[in-house]
């Protein structure tokens, strides 16, 4: 019998994942898998919030994202991945939640208020405001104790165990009110200095990146930019590259510190030392990304089994709500 | 193979129906039965909207709105009933069609913007918002041709038509594109002279009412207030009762506008024979009622075997829908 607790955390199907997602959330789930029960959500639901004109994206990206998970270690025998639109519990749950949210509190969550200024309240969509709605679907319809997030993401979890103390006191049901396990690191930058590093930006390194692709992005790094030759002592606090060796080289980073503030480790070094560094972390997902693109049926059993598991928990879950509620006749 | 054009109706079900719904909607859907393929959906979730803390009404009334249904004279080996919470391709639908619906859109709907009115904007739940979407999803879920409603429903339709087009356009799909169908008859006011029945007022004539109750209401109803005595003449045009004798009586309405404003038949007279007509329509009613109600296990299998069989059209539609969004893998 499963006696770990059951983690809820996935990714938006929206393209394939980078380093900043691997440092944000691929390594811990790698580290959690034994002492933790992991969904993988490949949401391609949430995904159709903001890519509904593109989903051939979305539905390549099931497969991409799949695959960057388990090239990082991810053991489809310790996790069960699951796509978000093959399950109809969490749709079901979605309308349910829908009830007992009002505009007003989905109007003040912090993401969608951000994202209104963007696109101007008026234009957004309705399954776009409801993103917080349909999140709390997506964590109790397993009854997930966790979900894994950024401090960004506090708020949205907030919001989701008070959908569930009401939606519980309504009807008498026992929905788990998930917590957070807040993410240690921060977010990762780009490599050219942008505080997020994404794919319209350029600036990101793949989890698929060939060992080229890697260098490319790192030789164009912006370092110190008053650092114009390498007699010139750097500044490592202002510099991309250095931000790197700490996150990714933190046993060399001091070395590397002194090398640049004494000019002795000129920029080109610098960078060559931290493609070393990044494609040694690379190397191993390289390994296991060939072996699941030469067998991609494995992947796609994989995901169809993940969720047949999911159904299989979904569905029972449902039913039992749906007793709670007297939607049986 | 079924060749009748499919029409979608339904009740929400938070309560039982009376003489209002019985002008407004139940004698056309028993009239049309031959003609087209009814689906009457006992509409649970919609009902939830509303009467989100009031299940046990919600679950109690799928069998009285099916009892209704029945007893004035639909067949159900030619009408599908179904069980919308337990339909889970309408929840599916929903979220999709969510992705492209503005709030915008939804916030200038003529019925959210009279309850935001009564409700103000800001406290209407999300659920609410998101009404014509749900009920696009209703309608389209089995591909329905044709919606009866009334003239202040067109709206609804309308937006659900554009929503059907875009996501049709987007996906190439073939949702069909639901036609309205006239209601013919207009909204029956209640008895004490308000513009509308329902159970709050007090004055509805229920089809489940006995002939106590029934004489009860119609005995208290408001005539012309000026008739204080039968020698003075009456004013049918203002009368309640002369409403309903034009509704449910036209063939002796003008006989019975010459006796009230000649004085010669009292208002005691007038609805005693009003009485004796809306008997004769309930009674027969009220024996299919009584049928029903001794074999209420009869009913339960009417709702899951139609509830089984719009899943089945439903499912396999979702499936294709599915198919061309790429969400298949």
């Amino acid at each position: 019998m499963e006696t770990r607790k059951r983690i809820l955390t996935g990714d938006r199907t929206t393209g394939k994942l980078h380093l900043g997602h691997y440092v944000g959330s691929l390594k811990s789930r790698f580290e959690l898998q034994d002492t933790y029960e992991e969904f993988i959500l490949l949401a391609d639901i949430q995904a159709l919030t903001t890519h509904f004109d593109n989903p051939k994206l979305i539905n390549s990206s099931i497969y991409d994202v799949t695959i960057d998970n388990l090239s990082v270690g991810l053991d489809p025998n310790k996790v069960t991945f699951v796509q978000q639109s093959q399950v109809s519990s969490i749709a079901e749950l979605t309308i349910f939640y829908s009830m007992i949210v009002t505009v007003n509190q989905l109007r003040h969550n912090p993401t969608i208020k951000t994202e209104a200024q963007n696109y101007g309240y008026e234009d957004i969509t309705y399954g776009f405001l409801g993103y917080p709605v349909s999140q709390t679907a997506d964590i109790t319809f397993c009854n997930a104790d966790l979900v894994p997030v950024g401090e960004d993401q506090v708020p949205h979890i907030e919001l989701c165990r008070k959908i569930v103390r009401k939606f519980n006191k309504l009807y008498g049901t026992s929905i788990i009110q998930p917590q957070v396990k807040l993410s240690q690191v921060g977010r990762l930058s780009g490599l050219d200095g942008s505080a997020k590093m994404g794919k319209s930006m350029g600036n990101a390194i793949y989890l698929s990146d060939t060992p080229e692709q890697v260098w490319k992005l790192v030789r164009k790094a912006v370092t110190d930019p008053a650092r114009v030759t390498t007699d010139i002592p750097g500044h490592p606090e202002i510099c991309n590259i250095y931000k790197y060796h700490q996150i990714f080289n933190p046993e060399e980073a001091p070395e590397i510190h002194e090398g640049c503030t004494s000019a002795k480790l000129g920029c080109f070094d610098c960078k060559k030392r931290l493609n070393v560094v990044l494609n040694n972390l690379l190397d191993p997902m390289r390994e296991r990304r060939a072996y699941y693109e030469n067998h991609i049926s494995e992947v796609k059993e994989i995901i169809v089994e993940g969720t047949r598991k999911a159904n299989v928990i979904g569905n029972a879950n449902l039913d039992a709500i749906k007793e709670k509620m007297f939607l049986k006749i």
